[in-house]
């Protein structure tokens, strides 16, 4: 391969300052969602807490929105920690990932507008490809070998395995909002310990054997 | 513990970009709270000085939320010169107090169009719980030793007491409110000069045993 | 030239730093432009999912517009693996070109607001001059030597004309446009495989040759 | 000095990104302030290039304060060239700065939403400023010494009267801007060409002295 091309795809740097900026963004841009509430003509000031409690799903929706941003950000963090060099496919692969997260704010305003079946099932599928195209960067990562020499393949199923978990859980709840949406909702809330006791279980398992596999 | 899962926490730096990242984009979000006035149809432009000046409380608000924000900037930089490491923990600290960051714009337009005992608790109570997750971040990172080494436990509580002076004032504020919200209003002014007072005094003060407790 | 004034212009970091704010900035703003769509009073909530599918130009313009201005990022990221100094002129280009970009969002709005003749023909206009923007400033970049020592004239043409492949069909759009609006949006699909296949072909032919005159 | 205080205000390069995040948001949300047409029910479709036309003020608006802002990101990328090591007086000038440089999208609206006499004082005087900011912060530092050692007093002084030529000409624009708006807006245009020619004749005069003085 050429030497004055490859310079051009290789560096990370950069890649990994404009997700940054781009998970900054979308982030910040959740709190335009919620709406100062108007109080109306003729009714006392007194009347503003209530208003503000009746916003209640669009407060949900920012802070369930921003843990989740968060969290894909953290993962984004964890997968490009191993990553040392990048080619064509994995900018693209970045780039579309951050298509949906930035689509994450329109998604959530859709949501907490309409918290009925629709909303829940688009806001989870929005979730739950944001989550799967993150996979498939890491699965093209650490398929060609851009990630750092010497890590096992082992290593990198387990990371793989987990970069699933979240958006599983979200493809399911897409299932449970036809019989339910409310329990869809209340299935989201799992996401964030259901990862935690996966990698504290099985991860911790399987890397005592990576461990000894390394030494 | 795994060599290979303690890379993924133990780098500071992208933590630091991506807050940078949030900071700079609600502390520049505060302005769009500012409406452009609109002349009503049959009066003169001559009017429009006057209804720019009507909005003084969103330039107030507008400049009040930058500082504040602009002197949790100052503080999160100042926390994180001395944090080398992170974990688990710290990454969901400062994405929490994250979250609170890029609520002050919100929790600014409902106080600016509604300047009563509600919105000014409102107001106040997000910027106290932003503070307190600063200082929360701030105590596990010196509990748990992320700190660079060799820095003296009395200097980092020094540092701890000062990262809860102006959430104190804020939720001070909150109480005066209930009597005047005014006079609530007022009471945040004093947190700039306060804070500046708490820092030339007691720690300069208990600099000096530090230093002598480290030389 | 003098030495104190030389360093102003020099360095290329905050320069890309700053370039990827706005790329960063202006792809996100993108999902502002995608309005959650009301469901009339007096209409069941189930007819959501048609408002949704009839906001099809809208999402269009949102997934094209990211995947443009992701494009025109590689490209500038390209540009900039080569760039080791900077002058005035590469500054204010830079300048213009981030003025193109950061315009998209709106012309983006003004198409999918108005997809006809002239909305489809400012659209196709300002890609075609945030391209040749980029052009230009790689052009000046070449030209002027600000490019790392070494790389041999032929490869810094190949490059250029590289830069031309996409605001060319942005340019050919317009004149489509006269005749057919629709024909000229379905040209722009051409854009992405274009780029491909003029990169794998004449790129690696010409590259081929470069190699045997560096080596 | 503590050296455990010191580090807390020394280092530069988050101040430098977090300014180039302002600076990038500033100038990005300008785009928001020009609104998308809406055609007239009953009027046909080819009105559209007309209304965009008599937007003309807001597309100058964008245009201009895009220049604007991004000339002072260029006046602040070569201040920071010099300044090594930060204090907290600069920290807060910086601050007090990105504050005013964050205001520009509200003034810009303003002025292009009623571009007379008032609109025009107020636009200039942001600007003003603004620019005042910078020369004081660049005074400040050049007073203190946190630039680089070696710098020649009068090299630091070329560059802060560099620093006042922009923020004077919008200073006499509001002096005009009582006679006549138009002339004021007309004036503003003088600032590049200006800015410019002060460089290249006075500035390369006094280069030239202060060459000699150094070698």
């Amino acid at each position: 391969m050429s030497g004055l091309l490859s310079r051009e795809t290789e560096e990370t740097e950069r890649l990994v300052t404009f997700s940054d900026g781009v998970f900054a963004i979308a982030i910040t841009l959740l709190v335009l969602d919620i709406s100062v509430p108007t109080v109306p003509a003729g009714e006392p000031a007194s009347v503003l807490p209530t208003l503000v409690f009746e916003q209640w799903h669009e407060l949900f929706g920012y802070v369930f929105s921003f843990l989740v941003i968060g969290s894909y950000w953290v993962l984004h963090r964890r997968v490009f920690v191993y990553i040392e060099k990048s080619d064509k496919r994995l900018v693209w692969l970045n780039l579309l990932f951050l298509l949906f997260v930035a689509f994450v704010p329109y998604a959530t305003s859709l949501f907490t507008a309409y918290p009925d079946r629709f909303g829940v099932m688009f806001y989870a599928g929005t979730l739950a490809a944001t989550g799967f195209l993150l996979a498939g960067l890491w699965g093209h990562a650490a398929r060609t070998r851009l990630v750092q020499e010497g890590l096992p393949p082992r290593a990198m199923a387990i990371r793989a395995a987990r970069f699933f978990v979240s958006p599983t859980v979200f493809v399911l709840s897409i299932g449970i909002a036809f019989i339910d949406p409310f329990v869809a909702i209340f299935s989201w809330l799992l996401v964030l310990p259901f990862t935690a006791l996966f990698e504290s279980r099985l991860v911790n398992y399987l890397e005592g054997e990576t461990e000894e596999s390394t030494s």
